[in-house]
C-alpha cells in the first residue's frame, strides 16, 4: 500500500515544457523543463520527455512511484488524448501525445488544454477546493476558460468546449478583429493585449494627460497601465473599468448557463486586484438576471505565482486516478 | 419482481395541472386534469393532486405500483424540491410541493423547471436519446432552456442555471425591453411574441406590402405570422429569417460553452419546419468559433405535439430511480 501518490504534471507551451513530479497536497518535489522549439520531431520530444519523467521521479523513490501522467497542452483533446492543430506547436495536425507517453512508461495518462487543467488544479489545490460547480477565466495573452459542472469537467461533445474567450460581446462591424477570424469576441478586450487595445483606443481618441503618453503607443504593455493605475493615472484606471465591466457582463451571460458558485480568476492580469475585481463585480450585479444576484463569488486564484500549469495537469492526473 | 415501471409525470402550470401515469416507453396509461388556479390553497391543491395521482395510478394495479413522481413547474427548484416566488402561481413565496406529495404517499417525488424537464423527457424519449450533452431551447411565450452536459442536468450551484432565454443578445439602450426588468434578452427576439414583436417593427418602419397588413397590428400572432409565410409572403418570412439568425448567433455562443452535439428546438414556432430551422443553421455556421463549425445537429423535438411536459416531467422520475 502506498501511502503518498505521486503524479507527473507536465505543462507543455509553446516555448517550454515542464515536468513536474507532484504529491496530493500539491508539493511539487521535482522538476524537469524542456525547451519545445528544440524537438522539431514528436518522437524526439516524447523521447527526451520520458528522460525527464524518469529524472523527476527520482526524487520519489523511482518511476514505480508514480500512478498517472497528467498534460495540460494548448489544443489537447481529453477524448482523444491528441494536441489537435495546435498553431503555437512544432508538430503539425494531430499528435497522440498520451497514447505516446503510455507506449513508454505503461502509465495512465490524461491530457486537457491548458485552461481546463488550471481549472482542475483550483479544484484540488487552490479557492475552488470542494466546489461542484464554477468557471475559471485565464486571462493571458488570450481569455481562456475551464468550467467544472456537476463537479466534472465540461469537455463538450467533441473534447473543445469551454472557449469562453470566443463568445461576441460587441456584435457587428464595430467589434474588434480577433486572432479566430471574427470580431467582437471577449478576448479582443479583456485579454492582456485586449487591454494594451484599449488603451490605445483611449489614448488616441482623446487629448487626456496620461503617464501612457510616455512611452509610444507601440511599446505600451499591460503592466504598464498596471503601473499607472497604481500611480493613480485616470486613464489607466479607465482601461481597467472598461475591462472589468465586459467582463462582468460577460459572467452574466454565463450564469444564465450555468449558475456557477463561483468565477475565479487566473493570469497576471489579476496582480491588479480590487482595480478589477471591483468594476468586474459590480458589473455583474448590475447586469445579471435577478434570480442570480448576491449569490456568485469573485475569486483570485490561489495558484497565481505558483507553478500553476504544472499543479493543473497533476490535479488531472489525480481525478483521473481517484 | 416488478417487470414494467410506472412513474407519475406532473405538468404544473399557471392554467392546469396534468397528472399522467407512464411507463419507460413513454406509454401514458391516464391522465387526469384539474384547473390550477382553483386552488388558492396550497394544501388544497396537494390534496386533490394526490387524489388524482391515485386515480389514474388504478390503470397500472395501483398506487403500489408508482415508483417515482417527477414534476415539471415553473421556478421548481430541484435541490430544494420547492417552488420559489413563481409568478404565475397562485401560490406565493416558497412552496415545498416535493416534500408535501412525499409526506402524502410515501414516494420519491423530484422536481424541476418545465424547461429542463422537456430536455430530460427529449433524452429518455425523443430526438436527444443517448446523447450526454445537448442543449433543449424551449420557444414559447418566452425562451426556456434544458441543458445537457456529461449526461447530468445543468442545475448549478442554486438550482436555478439554464437561462438561456436571458442571455443578451442586443446590449445598451437598443435592445428590446423584457419582462426581467433588463433588456436585448434573447427571448425579446425569439419567443412567440418576440416574433411578434419584429413583425410590429417590421410593419411600422417599412410601407412593404404584406398579408400581415390585413391584421390589426395588436391583434397579431405568431400564428399569423406562420401562415402569411406559407403562403410566400416575403416580410413574414423575413421575420424567420430574423429570428433564426438570432437564434444562431445564440447558439455559436452558448457551442463556446459546452459544444454539444445537437440543439433540440421545442415548441410552437418549430412548427415552421426549415422556415427557422434553416436561417438557425446557417447564422450558426457562419456566426461559430472555427472548431465548432460543422459538428452540432440542429434537431426539431419529438416530443413536439404529444404530451411533452408529462413525458418530460416522468422522464425525470425515471431518471431519480435508474
Amino acid at each position: 500500500m502506498k501511502d503518498v501518490k505521486y503524479v507527473i504534471g507536465v505543462d507543455l507551451g509553446g516555448t517550454n515544457t515542464v515536468f513536474g513530479v507532484v504529491d496530493d497536497k500539491g508539493k511539487i518535489y521535482d522538476e524537469r523543463k524542456i525547451k519545445t522549439k528544440d524537438y522539431p520531431s514528436f518522437d524526439d520530444f516524447v523521447a527526451a520527455g520520458c528522460g525527464c519523467i524518469k529524472s523527476v521521479s527520482e526524487k520519489v523513490g523511482g518511476i514505480d512511484n508514480i500512478c498517472a501522467i497528467g498534460i495540460g497542452a494548448p489544443n489537447g483533446n481529453c477524448y482523444s488524448g491528441c494536441i489537435e492543430l495546435a498553431p503555437n506547436l512544432p508538430w503539425k495536425g494531430i499528435v497522440p501525445i498520451a497514447d505516446s507517453f503510455n507506449k513508454f512508461l505503461h502509465i495512465p495518462v490524461v491530457l486537457t488544454n491548458d485552461a481546463n487543467a488550471a481549472a482542475i488544479g483550483e479544484m484540488m489545490f487552490g479557492v475552488a477546493k470542494g466546489m461542484k460547480n464554477f468557471i475559471e477565466i485565464t486571462l493571458g495573452t488570450g481569455v481562456g476558460s475551464g468550467i467544472v459542472i456537476n463537479d466534472e469537467l465540461v469537455s463538450g461533445h467533441d473534447g473543445f468546449a469551454g472557449e469562453l474567450g470566443h463568445v461576441i460581446m460587441v456584435r457587428g462591424d464595430e467589434g474588434r478583429m480577433c486572432g479566430c477570424g471574427r470580431k467582437g469576441c471577449l478576448e479582443t478586450y479583456c485579454s492582456a493585449s485586449g487591454m494594451v487595445r484599449t488603451a490605445k483606443e483611449l489614448l488616441s481618441n482623446s487629448t487626456k494627460d496620461s503617464l501612457l503618453r510616455k512611452k509610444s503607443p507601440d511599446m505600451i504593455e499591460s503592466k504598464d497601465i498596471y503601473d499607472a493605475a497604481v500611480q493613480g493615472d485616470e486613464l489607466a484606471k479607465q482601461i481597467f473599468e472598461f475591462t472589468g465591466d465586459m467582463l462582468g457582463k460577460a459572467c452574466a451571460d454565463f450564469a444564465a448557463f450555468s449558475s456557477p458558485e463561483a468565477f475565479v480568476f487566473f493570469g497576471g492580469v489579476t496582480n491588479a486586484g480590487d482595480m478589477i475585481m471591483e468594476p468586474i463585480k459590480q458589473s455583474y450585479e448590475k447586469n445579471v438576471f435577478p434570480v442570480y444576484k448576491n449569490k456568485a463569488k469573485f475569486l483570485v486564484s490561489e495558484l497565481n505565482g505558483k507553478n500553476a500549469a504544472v499543479l493543473g495537469a497533476a490535479a488531472l492526473g489525480f481525478k483521473l486516478i481517484s
